[in-house]
This record gives C-alpha cells, structure tokens and sequence, in this order.
C-alpha cells in the first residue's frame, strides 16, 4: 500500500490552503502522483429560493438556477481551481479536479472515501480564538477526526 | 527541506501507538532515516512526597527517588522503549530513544522543536465519547493545536 501515491488537497483558495498547496507540491519525493483537488463551495453562497435543499444540488443545476451575476462568481470559482490544476500539471502531477455543492467538512471526508487517497493534506491554524471563527480551523479539526485515511496537518507559519 | 527524513514518533505503548509505528515503518519508502522515539511518564504515576513540582525533575531523580517496586515500572517502561527502538532498527532506520517525565502533549511539543524534526506521527481515534475520555485523542488534538511543524495523523482502523 503506498502511502503518499494518491492525495486528496482539499482548497477554499486562502492563504493557509496556498501553505498546504506548496507542501504537496513537495511530495513529489515521496513518490506522490495523482492529487485530486477539491473545491467545495457552500450552498449558501448562492441565492436558490426555489429549491428546499440546495445541499442535495451539483453543480450543474445550480449553475442553471442562479442570476447572471452569481454564474459569474461561480465562473471564477472554476477559474481559479483550473489555475491551480495547471500548477500541480506543470509539477508533473497527474490532477483531477473537483468541485461539488456542500458543507466543505462532510465533503472533504465523503470525497476522500470515493477516490480511495491514500493521504489528505489540510492545513491548520492551531492560534486559540481565530480558529475558532475561521471556517477553515473548524473543517481541519472535523476532517482529522471524521476521515478513514491518514491526514497531514500542515501548520500555517508563524 | 527533506518532508519525512526526521520522525519523531511519541508513544505510549498502546494499542494507537501501535498503529502510528507500523505508518512510521513505512515511511522508510518517503525516504524518512532518523526516529526520535519519544515515550513521556507522566509524575504523578510514581510517589514522590518530597518533591513540590514533580513535572521539573528528570528521569534519574524519579529514579534516585522511588520505591524499589516502583524502580521496577520504571524499569519496564525502559525495556519496552528498548523493545520499540529495536523494532526500528532492524528496519534500517537510525534511532535516538528519548524518555521523559512530564505532561504528554506539552513534552511531545517541546521535542519535536528541540530535535528540530520534520513531522510528527501520531495516532488519533476520532470515536466520539471514547476520544474525549481516553488521554492518546486529547493529547493527539493538543499536539496538532500547538506543533509548529507538520502532524501526520494515523487514525485508528475501524
């Protein structure tokens, strides 16, 4: 069973995802070949009154739900994961991107069972009340206790 | 900076222990050479009345100053460290065995800085009720909090 081989990144696009992206960058050396990348965004972020529960959505029938101006947020959503999957192509990695509707902890742990990865990176800002606030803190610790697989936890320097 | 050429691997002899070392074994494959395996004795586990501050002393002095049946425990927790880092050196790994008197998650914190390592293993069973009782998940959740370098969790298999 190879360790690293297959890697979920899990990226909302911050600062302490960019940290984690630049560490699976370098696990090049420890044999990593496929990363799949996974963007989730929230629901929420989109107006869906017609719709009872707009977790139970992909990302097609929201696309095909929403106004001019919230298609135009979700273009750049895509935007910036294509950007991302070229760095990791350029790196030689082979990539497949994600991107699915929902509450980014729950997706993270169901996405990383799905594709079988032998690893998650997740980067993690462990600085008392901010974590607490910051979503991102939050989806680290629920992914650490609710996934399968191992996960590396990549501090944000300090 | 080599990602896995450092370990440090705190256990407790335990059944989660055990899990993160057969990870750590593998890691031979992401190029990891040195194991700091750290094992951390809690104070209060031996009676020491003379002593105000129990967490300030060393190894020896708890030494100079148990019973004789409780040289033994000590004793034993030793042999069982000796045991481990045996374990890692048929494997090829280079070893440096640490043990200490203190609080587990603050020494395994403290360690990791001092040796200056590249990443933490560390079990982690993230079962609900179970986790919040037992002493190995609340010390895995600190060490995450509180490492500055990166934590690679194993959890336990289900």
């Amino acid at each position: 069973m190879p360790l690293f081989k297959k890697v979920l990144y899990p990226t909302d696009f911050s600062e302490l995802s960019n940290i984690a992206k630049n560490y699976v960058m370098k696990l090049k050396e420890a044999n990593t070949q496929e990363v799949i990348i996974l963007h989730v965004i929230h629901p929420l972020e989109f107006s869906l009154p017609q719709f009872d529960d707009p977790f139970a959505l992909d990302v097609a029938t929201i696309y095909a739900n929403i106004p001019e101006i919230e298609k135009e947020v979700l273009k750049r959503h895509e935007e910036i994961l294509n950007i991302v999957a070229e760095e990791f192509k350029n790196q030689g990695f082979s990539v497949k991107k994600v991107m699915t509707i929902g509450d980014p902890k729950e997706e993270i742990v169901r996405i990383a069972d799905e594709e079988k990865v032998n690893v998650i990176v997740i980067g993690y800002h462990g600085k008392g009340l901010l974590e607490r606030i910051l979503e991102m803190g939050s989806t680290a610790k629920t992914v650490i206790k609710k996934a399968k697989c191992p996960v590396l936890v990549i501090k944000k320097e300090v």
